[in-house]
């Protein structure tokens, strides 16, 4: 059931459009899901995308839009009028229109709205405008099922039916009282299977999981997949129901910080892709090697501080790179590990005992390695016995401090209220340089006594 | 709504169970999650765990088993029987019932199997684990609700409410002929609003995606993401409805896959985690360790190489750890977009275009950090200009071949069937580090000639 987009599918869209032949176009594209539309879209040059938009369905280029990159959306709602995107929103779910209607101007943002023809759609949105995005009133949609629970069964299936048509997926039925207030939800299964005349305040579910509306979208997120729940209404600080968060939205939100973990562990600051222009590519990537570089200079400097040393054992500066190397893997490995515990809130146990695993670990790594390049060092480099232990002593103190500065310092970040992830990146690799280089040339004075 | 666990709280569940509370230990966990009571488990010891497991309600317990880590799970269902194994096997959907069953040895799993008491339960089970895990085979559980097209209405609506009980939650009610060919899907508000007599054929919505049985399992995640899907069923060759997949399933893989992606990056081959035993953690760590260990000797056998010049221009020595860490920093970044970029399946456009633009990326960086570098060094360490000149076509030199081999190795990688992601890895860094210093010493002997 894949759809796979050829070039040959795009060329021939393409000289269809050329030649604005629209019955192809649309005998074509009629049956494709808006996922696959938005895929052809992100293919065709700005020209094209519009006059596909324009040609088909606004209840497919609505989804198609919402679908789009955030660069290809800007490029094609600058080419629409205010009106034209206003049709688009009304086609769309609150919480996919107003992410839309939030990336316009501010002068552009009222205009849209006024030409909202459905007044409970725009008032929604804007109520939507207000919370940060990334908080559950950011993920929340205001299209949701729910009922009052002073009602009967009879009454409650009849409003259902009514609501549920402005819904695309209902995963829950809520009850309210009076107020608004969130009392619990109904199962589907006991509403077919009650008489309709009994009092909803009688079947209905009192134990129903919510979120605030300022919760951060990390923790919906965290709710939502311990709970495996497929959605979650939203309550305000009084406990009134204002909206609902589904999966599919979660799913985003997981995707997201998985990859902004990934990417800070590469040294990408922003949220790139290989498409993004050079510009915005190297914003997010130069800093990142400006810190490495310092830290290379940092490193220079420490080695010409002991000019005099490996003057006199010159065959100590050929183990730079080994020490160098391993200290940066070594800690990126530990904050790895301590950042993802962190991220799944698995993170147990005392820190004295985490810290003392890590030097056992260390040891043993170092001991293992430290063999190796012993043995290996002695045939190909001839090393002397006390350049040897030098650099075995070297290589197990700075997999052991890596580890350590490793695991310590996102555990110290996550206290701080940053984000730990930035800990992995190569500004980890970047303090290990310098410090393994620090404790090398430390630990060779005191063996070798220059 | 968050629940938390205190210290204190685990120390009064110990207090109770040391003091075999029985009424008091129920009155505390009858309301919490299953999710909850899993994560209280983990904090118990093995004894005390079993305790609980024993005392719980086999509903409840049967979803903790299944929600523990492997490791954890291991050691509890060592301690049970093969009935009381099969007792809560009976419990569980078929998926997570397979899951659990699939990790016993082959002996053990013949036991269990034998005591579940529910046939059709069984048969499933042995059906579904002769699926490999990471197919649609291995995601998919039995319990779905299916009707057939020839019935009417009223039939369809009687079957659905037998087969609702069997499974949890209703997603899409699936419709098959007299062969279990899957021909369409009902949706509910249609059921609800069309006639008791009319024939399912005649309502059926024949577009419904499905997934091949055999299809892999981040394929199906990718699918059902693409297509904002919440249950996917799943066919055989013959085009037979054997399964469904539901969302919670998928989020389970993409978050492992993403994890996975991030690990490999890190320089740690098998899903580990922090509370893991030192020695799996060894074992994840240290054969990155080694290649990193391997890359720094080859690196101080061509620092060795070169020692002639080293020691007429012993200046030149302090700039490796500028040189490697810059080229690791480099390659890492390059890499880690395009693996991105492979996973999301937004690779677009000719390879010769992402390779010219890593050069120009890397030649703008390369010019920015050179004159950064030519600055600080001239005052901090009184380079000549000759020497100046080396470092400064060296580390451009070094930053464009560390984005280019950053770029090309995931992608020849991911062409091989080899994961592009342990690309990211130290793999990278230790490849660019050995270049990166050949390189700088290849340039300085050109320019001061050595």
């Amino acid at each position: 059931m894949q759809f796979e987009i050829t070039k040959e599918y795009i060329q021939q869209i393409q000289q269809l459009i050329a030649e604005n032949k629209n019955t192809a176009l649309l005998n074509l594209l009629e049956d494709l899901h808006y996922a696959d539309v938005a895929e052809i879209i992100e293919e065709l040059d700005t020209k094209e995308a519009i006059y596909l938009i324009k040609l088909l369905d606004s209840d497919v280029t609505s989804e198609v839009i919402a679908e789009l990159d955030e660069d290809d959306r800007e490029k094609i709602l600058k080419r629409l009028s205010s009106k034209e995107i206003a049709e688009e929103i009304e086609e769309l779910d609150t919480d996919d229109a107003t992410d839309i209607i939030a990336e316009l101007s501010e002068e552009q943002k009222k205009e849209v709205i006024s030409h909202i023809e459905d007044e409970e759609h725009a008032k929604d949105i804007i109520e939507l405008l207000r919370y940060d995005e990334d908080t559950a009133g950011g993920l929340m949609a205001k299209e949701l099922v729910k009922v009052n629970e002073n009602w009967n069964v009879l009454t409650c299936v009849k409003e259902m039916r009514k609501q549920a048509e402005e819904v695309t997926r209902v995963h829950s039925i809520y009850v309210v009282d009076d107020n608004d207030i969130l009392k619990g939800r109904l199962s589907l299964k006991d509403l077919l299977t009650t008489s309709t005349k009994t009092a909803i305040k009688d079947v209905l579910i009192k134990k129903v999981d919510a979120v605030n509306v300022n919760d951060k979208a990390e923790d919906v997120a965290r709710i939502m997949q311990k709970y495996d729940l497929e959605a979650i209404p939203v309550v305000d600080e009084l406990g009134r129901l204002v909206g609902r968060i589904t999966i599919d939205d979660i799913v985003d939100v997981i995707k997201e910080e998985a990859e902004k973990d990934y990417q800070l562990a590469a040294g990408i600051t922003q949220d790139v892709e290989a498409d993004d222009s050079i510009w915005k590519l190297t914003k997010a990537r130069l800093p990142w090697l400006l810190i490495g570089m310092f830290g290379g200079l940092g490193a220079a400097s420490i080695i010409n501080g002991f000019q005099g040393a490996f003057l006199k054992f010159p065959v100590l500066l050929i183990f730079i790179p080994l020490i160098q190397a391993t200290a940066g893997n070594v800690g990126v490995q530990s904050s790895a590990i301590v950042v993802q515990a962190l991220a799944n809130n698995t993170m147990k146990g005392e820190m004295a005992n985490r810290i003392f695993k890590e030097f056992l670990l260390g040891l043993i790594n170092g001991l293992v390695i430290a063999s190796v390049v012993i043995l290996i060092s002695h045939f190909a480099f001839h090393t002397s016995f006390l350049i040897s232990i030098t650099v075995c002593v070297a290589l197990i103190t700075v997999i052991i401090m890596a580890a350590l500065i490793g695991t310590f310092i996102p555990v110290f970040l996550e206290k701080q209220g940053i984000d730990p992830a930035v800990a992995t990146g190569p500004f980890i690799t970047t303090s290990n340089d310098v410090f393994g280089i620090l404790i090398y040339f430390m630990i060779a004075k005191m063996i070798l006594g220059f």
